[in-house]
């Protein structure tokens, strides 16, 4: 039945919702259809980034403008999943994830979502964790209608940050909930001994993060579900390390682009959005040769790795509005991560 | 007549040269034999960058040692040319150019170099500066046997630093210089006034970079020359921009290697050196989506830049010993560079 | 007339107005009383740092809660002066500067604010941002009652940043502006060929910053009136260099406090604000030693001497919340700057 | 017997050993009595500050060429701790301690020093390192003739960093190891689980740093001692925390200086060595105000901490040249450290 848009707008700074007001002001995009906002801010990604409270403050004022609703309240229902880090080539952009209900269709690209209950700041990176996010996973499946995991394609995670040092531990809880829920780490394994550990336990169609703007988990899934329109194709591959370039490119062609080695200019508008996550080599090394990502004081390992692996799918799609996150712990193989591709159908 | 050799080393610290002096000691690499070393250490890349420094004065009491000639003496015949910064999936390493002299060819790749005079603190960054550098290109062609500028692939500079704020000034005048040399740019318009302003008079084969760790201009050229012996391939590209894949992949098959898209595992040894500028574009945008490196006040944009740079460069390659260096004015299309590969023949 | 009343109080993050929003609550402070807010949030202080605007934002959306006035208009009338930076021991803080206009006395300490007009990106750093600072710091003293420059105490003034690289050149423009207004600086000197060269032309009681937030000058003037009600005293000094702890301990000494070496646990709760600037002192020497701040790449100049500054400042107020801001140049001598404290009277 | 002299020297980068050079060269300081060298590079101070590295092969290359020894013997035999970081107004200098074996006095202070056996990456921050580490203090008060640990005035101690994440738990194991062998710390408490855990277990004089260019564990005592000249006094006192203004006038005061409140322009050349430890409150206050420097991802909370600290040190010494080290755990109390003065008497 219904249809599922995405616009992708870029901002000029954190707290610039411009594009999405001109977008509402002319009536392109009924405000009371938005159900989700994922995106990239200009801050530094970690505990003290800003720039992700900054944009939700700005957009929720927005929201609470444009459909007379309390900002808790919608708060409270749309997800909005920032990252912060936009290192190198990347541009600070959020993508808007509509629904029109009174659309039709038979089958085609769906999105759920799924708000947990309020988390205690030690209540993450635990067995708690993984429970709430698996439920909440199972929540956004049966809003969008997806019938099973296996027509799960990708689901987007955000946790609370917990208290200091328990970031990187609650990105890895999120993720483990979520492969939890889709059958990709079975139940005996998904505990939170295995957390950061145990890093062969993974989904490569699980993205997570975790961020102190956030209280509840939030979860969005996208997949396959009947009633929904078409026209939307959506692609998730694993990436083995940082270097991928063949796994990116695979992503491009599955969801219906060309990539030779890029996607031709003609091909971009169709690009609606690009997610990754990645994790700078535990083992100090890729492919045999030594990084520096995770001795460097100065900057921040994941900072490294956004810029570099951010890059290099920018380098296919062309185009530097890439959502790439780190800490992939659990999601997609170690010291790799995953890509997705969602564009418009030709 | 001679030989060229170039040998891929990789360092665990910035004061580690124990690959080479493993070479030396069993007799693989006769130290006399040594006429260049080109290499990337793991820090800032700034002006208070010293790991350069330190590798330097590693690799001269390694070469003094086992030749029996002064530090300075080595200091002022062997071009030791480093950029900091390992950013992302670099991987720290440097390569070290030797010429038998004893062995004989028809026709191959050539490599000379050549010193500048001392240079004043205040004499970077000027017309005298570009002079000085002409110069020096012409004396390391004429070192290497090349007939003229149409044979020369690749020009390295490093020139001083100069005081707190020239580092730029400095790079750009020595591109300057080298592409006045080369005839890339016209001896009216190689003048001090168009130094990082007008960025659209540029070689596209000359890489250029300046440290607070020489005191003299610094030359190595490569290109094609008579009497040399064959079996190494040189190619380079300009980019047009810092995600210009195609222009990279066009530079590794240029060499003789395949890139679909990147380099195969049982071709990547053959891989002798790989060496890149490139520039945060000054216009703020990337294909018309804004990038945040110029106005980080937590990471320099140089940093940004090879981060981003060297991960799409070392995708193809699939290996992060890529030497990246930021500061591109005059080396390549502005907000682009350039990229040379070095390779074996099959 | 007038009361001057100032609440300093904390905030948990840059979104944080929860101690003001209690103070509006229970009625201890009147909204429409709030006549100017200066504050320090924690973010890098510079050209990317949007801790600034994120507070901002959540100060006016909660004065427009309270006042029923639209968040532009009380932006256009309240000063909000914020310095991003809290290094070292520095808290973020911020300080609301309040005036009850039915109270009385016969002279004390007296405050009033002004804007300048709208300024264009890159309509700073030159004199026609000097002649506006000037008129706007004219106009707070009428709006103070003070009767001329002899009774001003100290002047705060927040431009806009300008584009790309203008951020200190905007902060020296808005320093000499108000310099001139208060005959420091003679109105044939104060041109724009002497900023940030000129240094030994400053006024000892001028504070200025600079933001990309701000899109016109914003006055605040402190000093003596007729009819402002006693109980506040402002101390002001200027300071030779980032050491001159005999110089800060005078300022609060001059404010009423004791200082020996620090203000005493029981005085403490009588500041009520202190301010100061600082600027890394451009000869690369502090006392004869060499000091590192002005050739570091991965921290900037500014975030290390607000860091060590302000420790200076705090080990003699007990406290870290100090409101410290780098860029000096014409706010005290060459590489020093001023401090001003305001405090209860006994 | 003998008689202990400090050289307090200024390096222009961390490979500059000229000043000591000069010193060696003219007579001044015969090379062979130099026991010690304590000093403060320029670099982050992290695990990849290599600054450290750099300035002791420099050292080296100087004492080897001054002595004839080879410089691994050189390494065995004089200690050599170098902090990286001069963060702020601090300056980057070295502490050179010598012997003079041929003087005579009654008693002063005197310097002993020792070496541990070589240490396994993997084996610090556990109960071997502190049985090491204080069986190096007892051998380093032996060398130095002090009779027992009521006359030991401060412990240098530097050991080896360990792998990654292990570094500020080697310091730890440093300062508890020293701490031991004193008698501070009782040893039924001085174990491994208390490392960087129980912080109220500490020793008011003991110093503890470590690095990657160490590979045994380091120590230096000072202390009175029969048979040494008089001449030098030594005071150290705890600071409660970073702003302990009183505890670091009253150092300077305790070694015979005046500090009201900084030691007077004609005092200053009798400081022979400020040394310092401190470290970022970890409960996220100092004197009940919130401070930021353990949430910051752009600065590293040492970074922060030794420009705060080295600064409010240094506007009492009126000198940028502090040797101020983070780290502090279990030297002096939590959120505090403890700083010594080295001073000629008047």
């Amino acid at each position: 039945m219904p249809r599922l848009s995405i616009h992708r707008l870029s901002m000029a700074h954190p707290g610039d919702v411009s594009a999405l007001a001109a977008l509402i002001g002319d009536g392109t995009l009924p405000a009371r259809q938005i159900r989700a906002v994922i995106g990239k801010t200009e801050g530094n990604g970690g505990l003290n980034d800003f720039t992700r409270g900054y944009f939700t403050q700005s957009l929720l004022h927005l929201l609470a403008d444009a459909t007379d609703e309390a900002p808790e309240d919608l708060a409270g229902r749309i997800p909005c999943v920032l990252s912060g880090g936009t290192e190198g080539v990347l541009s600070p952009h959020y993508m808007v994830f509509a629904v029109d209900p009174a659309e039709d269709g038979p089958e085609g690209l769906a999105m759920g979502t799924a708000f947990g209950p309020p988390v205690a700041p030690e209540d993450v990176g635990n067995d708690a964790q993984i429970m709430r996010v698996a439920a909440a996973v199972r929540a956004a499946m049966a809003d969008a209608g997806i019938a099973g995991p296996g027509d799960v394609a990708l689901v987007q995670v955000k946790s609370p940050a917990g208290g200091p040092g328990l970031l990187l531990r609650s990105v890895a809880g999120g993720a483990m909930g979520a492969a939890l829920a889709l059958g990709d780490v079975p139940a005996v394994a998904a505990r939170e001994d295995a957390l950061l550990t145990a890093l062969d336990l993974f989904s490569p169609r699980v993205s997570a993060s975790a961020g102190v703007e956030v209280t509840r988990d939030e979860v969005v899934v996208f997949g396959r579900a009947a009633g929904w329109c078409g026209g939307l194709r959506i692609a998730v591959r694993p990436m083995a390390d940082a270097l991928d370039l063949a796994a990116i490119q695979a992503a491009f062609r599955a969801a219906g682009l060309e990539a030779k080695p890029d996607v031709p200019p003609a091909q971009r508008p169709r690009i609606r959005a690009v997610l990754a996550k990645g994790e700078p080599d535990r083992r100090h090394r890729i492919r045999g040769q030594r990084h520096t990502m995770l001795g460097d004081i100065d900057i921040d390992a994941q900072r490294h790795l956004r810029g570099a692996l951010g890059a290099v799918i920018a380098s296919v799609a062309g185009d530097g509005r890439i959502f790439v996150s780190g800490g992939a712990a659990h999601q997609g193989p170690p010291g790799g991560g995953l890509v997705a591709v969602i564009a418009e159908e030709a």
